[in-house]
């Protein structure tokens, strides 16, 4: 199609978007902020990882519907030109006046700039790799796969994450680097797998690493120079973390400042202290607040992370070995960084439940009273409503199978712990439900914010036997974890379930169990349509109020990204990308002998119990729409 | 769909055929020219690289037409697993009652095994990657990108090579190793590409390695038990080629034996002579005959191959210093080996035009006679139709421009040279149309029988300057070559065209002009419509008889793969694989600068002036078939 058609096809509000960075300025004067919340509120485009600031994953687009959907067709693929692990999603924003894709690949991080004028059929206008001055040593420091989750766009710019530690502008219309950051080191273990999120003209970014004895680490650098504005810790001193007095004043109970209470470890064991935020980030332009999970502590042994002697379980968990603040959520103030709320899910962590999940903002209404939540699917298998004003507790439901907790006492607003099932001891053995990969992973939920209780979930329905060992190292950058762990299906035969779930009621509506894991996001739209990926390869439209699958295609890999959808020209498009791996997926990624039973920290058996060995890597991006 | 809509779907003799098969032994005890003849008469599969031992990937179905076209769809996608380019097809045939698909990626030669049982939604069966005593070494020794034309099906065993040297023969049911020998050797500069030819219960193969020193040899394993049958040489003694008194009976101008004219190169000069026959191999198992194409004599310093003092045009060019039996068709015995004839098509090359081209065995009346034929579009840009029983030649046009030469002398049945544009001496630069790549290279042409003459031919459209270049070593396994080659576009913006060429009258039938060079084979089908895919990764059908493009889809990588066709449960599938590499792609697949001049000895310049470097890696299979 031609640009004029593009153009006819956009609201006069985004028309005036279209023209006004063809003006090249508009936006620099606006700030990014503007432009995202300009450009989200155009369901014809995708301009965002979530779509938008709240991460809701919804589209307003209604041309598919469950009475259609069945004549989906794939009308272009692309090659991300890489193979392993593709977490992310395209982006699909104006440059311009001209509709562009920008999709990033898995390591080695390919950036391309698909031109969809035609959009039927895109042209390349570049590509970027980094080629100079790369880190190797990151990919196998790249805990759970060298996978990528996407990029984001604004000021006219492209902005990535590498592997090992690269944040870069991209001058979106040539692909010239604008400027670029290290900001993560691989030989402290720090490897970054996020996309860098785009807020009130800075970039922020973390890192993953808590394998390998990194400590979590938070910055946000200025969108237009690159230059750092501020830095944070998520352990550590209240003045590494960013503590004020301010922090957690409606929930004094959450910890406050004057206490150094994120040095709750014993020795020094904060410094490899983990708790990195290394998924999904969102942000409430209102409050100013940029909301993240930060992630597990550390090692896996869990009583090198407790100070009692003896180590028992009920010294451990007495609140002087919280390990603060991994596991939390954190709500940061987006131009000082520091501290406004933060909520720590799994209070000294016993079992991997990193809480990196992301925060999906939505507005809803609890016993009568509207409320500005934070909706949140941890991986220890609760979903937790949070008042993203100030972080109030307000529901917290059990959405899998669990039994690591009885549940999360509404008062203290801790979980209350089964030690029959809490691994703590060297060599002691404990059975856990859900595993270390969690009820739900990195793989992103989506709702509609129409109907805002109910959540479209991808899950992981596995349990584990989790037997900690002893530490034999201190070391920085090497595999810091301690534990010999092996996950099992709790149903033999489903090992992944996309559920709708009731975040208020805590009650299922509906769910698709799949033989193999579910790791990739959902989507959802006003045509009544959800869309998310199976890690056998199938791409799979539902009914979102029966869920029932209206329509399936098989890709050429297992699916671990998330869809996305947009408009041009009249048609609405749905896009996804495919490519085993991730933390489930690194044993077929890596080559991997499946027969290690505790191989990839539990990911081994997992992959030979689902047959993953018999799903090929790729890298790949499809596009469908209806049939003419 | 059952299994019993499969049955139901197949003809008599094919269903005899699965029954047959499902009881284990049937084509044990018939033979592989039974089993392939029979399955080749199916055309509801696929069951060989070329779908028949003529090579002519013509298909009977005739479902999808000009007329609906329009309405293909993609009904499923499956990766490689690997990258760089992908030259080759899967094959469909019926394994003990089950419709099957198999195909072998790029480096590192993954073979996989679908069950198409549903064949819109396949499951992989097994897969297989040699994982010991690989040779590493092959990759940068692989002069065109680490490609592999595909695999090949014969009494429940799938052969193919990789690109190290190792045949393997594997059980179709279970991707056991049956056997496996090594045939080629890296530090030799022998590297193999092809696909092995299963011609009268033996495994027929090649390798490639002219541009390291390497000396052409062609073996026959036993499809049975993997033992040697039989090996000669592309040059050197008689006793070394297999020439007998009966080789060239019938035109003893191509040379006889008792003469050991296999050495007409200077000195020793024929142990590094070439000659390899690295692409397609074609079988008359009626006449017992074996065909395939020898490639370049060595260096491309072409006054090296030449003794005489000094090194003239006239000198080079009298038949002393042949370089035989570089750059010819050989017709060998299947069961011994021997040569029963044997046409060089361009003596003493001066421009690398390898001989290797598919050669198509089909049957045509030239001149009032009905003759059984060997059509064969040589890289030195004319086709050569030649009666198959015994060499003659019959015809001989010019396809694309041609300046090497005016025509072939149909008395003398050699190139009648134009030296203006042979390179011959060091540091004199010649241009050259066609370029070394060829007026097309490996890319296989297809011919529908019932229409004979006229062939759908994938070309090339560019040409070169040529400087040859001092000699300075004489090691095998590693470069040999000594030329710089600039190559460009004959026209600015046309690279490739898609031709339907009559062989006999030499006229163009219709033409489809591409910006991108066209790697990637042809398929036609009785149904009227000739498949192939672009380098841009443009997936097209093409109306047979007027070159109108009816259809197109934009895949996720350049195309240099053939399509093929097949029908299972009423539905007629068109599968391709995608993938940019092979020579043209190499600058892209290896990361070369494209800024030099004479990289990848041409391939730079070329990939440069077609914007290769804006099409991404990839490696997948796709499967369309017309929208319920």
């Amino acid at each position: 199609m031609k640009l004029s058609n593009w153009r006819r096809l956009l609201t006069p509000a985004a028309f005036l978007l279209a023209a006004g960075l063809a003006c090249g300025t508009a936006f620099a004067q606006m700030g990014s902020d503007a432009e995202e919340l300009h450009n989200s509120a155009n369901a014809d485009l995708w301009p965002s990882m979530g779509q938008n600031f709240q991460l809701d994953r919804h589209s307003a687009l209604r041309q598919i519907t469950p009475a259609n959907v069945k004549h989906l067709e794939m009308i272009w693929s692309q090659s991300t030109g890489a193979l392993r692990g593709h977490e992310g999603q395209p982006i699909v924003t104006d440059v311009g006046g001209k509709p562009m894709m920008f999709f990033v690949s898995a390591w080695p991080n390919i950036v391309q700039a698909l031109d969809l004028s035609d959009p039927d059929h895109p042209v390349e206008v570049w590509n970027y790799l980094k080629k100079t001055d790369r880190d190797l040593s990151a990919v196998p420091r790249a805990c759970c796969d060298t996978v990528n989750r996407g990029l984001n766009y604004a000021d006219g710019k492209v902005l990535f994450n590498t592997l090992d530690g690269y944040l870069i502008a991209l001058d979106a219309r040539t692909g010239a680097v604008d400027w670029q950051v290290k900001h993560a080191y691989p030989d402290a273990g720090e490897t970054v797998t996020n996309a860098p999120l785009i807020a009130h003209d800075k970039v922020i970014v973390g890192f993953g690493g808590d394998e390998f004895g990194a400590r979590g680490r938070v910055e946000a650098y200025d969108l237009a120079t690159g230059k750092l504005v501020w830095k944070y810790w998520d352990n550590g001193t209240d003045e590494d973390i960013g503590l004020t007095s301010e922090t957690n004043k409606a929930n004094p109970q959450y910890g406050t400042a004057g206490h150094n209470i994120g040095m709750l470890y014993p020795g020094d064991e904060w410094k490899r202290g983990g708790g990195a935020a290394w998924a999904w980030y969102s942000y409430d332009p209102q409050l100013h607040l940029v909301y993240y999970g930060s992630g597990n502590p550390g090692l896996w042994s869990p009583a090198y992370r407790c100070g009692a002697n003896p180590p028992t379980q009920e010294a451990c968990n007495d609140g002087k070995w919280d390990n603060k603040y991994s596991m939390s959520i954190f709500a940061r103030d987006v131009d000082t960084g520091k501290v406004a709320w933060v909520y720590q899910m799994t209070p000294f962590d016993q079992w991997d439940y990193d809480g990196v999940n992301e925060p999906i903002l939505v507005n809803m209404k609890i016993d009568g009273r509207e409320r500005k939540t934070l909706v949140h699917f941890d991986r220890n298998g609760f979903v937790y409503v949070l008042d993203r004003t100030n972080g109030t507790l307000l529901e917290a439901h059990k959405y899998v199978t669990v039994n690591w907790a009885e549940k999360i006492d509404m008062k203290t607003d801790r979980p209350v712990k089964v030690y029959e099932h809490s691994p703590l001891l060297v060599n002691q053995m404990a059975q856990a439900c859900p595993s270390a990969m969690g009820g739900k992973d990195q793989q992103p939920a989506s709702v509609d914010p129409s109907n805002p209780q109910v959540f479209f979930v991808p899950t992981n329905n596995w349990c584990m036997q989790d037997t900690p060992q002893t530490r034999t190292s201190l070391q920085q950058g090497v595999v810091y974890v301690f534990a010999n762990v092996y996950m099992y299906e709790e149903v033999p035969g489903v090992s992944g379930r996309i559920k709708a779930f009731n975040v208020v009621t805590g009650k299922t509506v509906w769910n698709i169990p799949d033989k193999y894991p579910n790791w990739g996001g959902t989507l959802n739209t006003a045509g009544g349509v959800v869309f998310y990926g199976s890690l056998g390869g199938d791409f799979r439209a539902v009914d979102s109020k029966t869920g029932h699958i209206l329509w399936s295609r098989k890709l050429g890999s297992g699916i671990i990204g998330n869809p996305i959808t947009y408009s041009i020209g009249g048609h609405q498009y749905v896009s996804i990308m495919a490519g085993i791996g991730g933390w489930i997926g690194l044993p077929v990624t890596a080559g991997l002998d499946l027969n290690d039973k505790y191989g990839a920290i539990g990911a081994t058996a997992m992959a030979k119990a689902t047959h993953l060995n018999e799903i090929p890597q790729g890298g790949e991006v499809y596009t469908f729409r209806l049939q003419d």
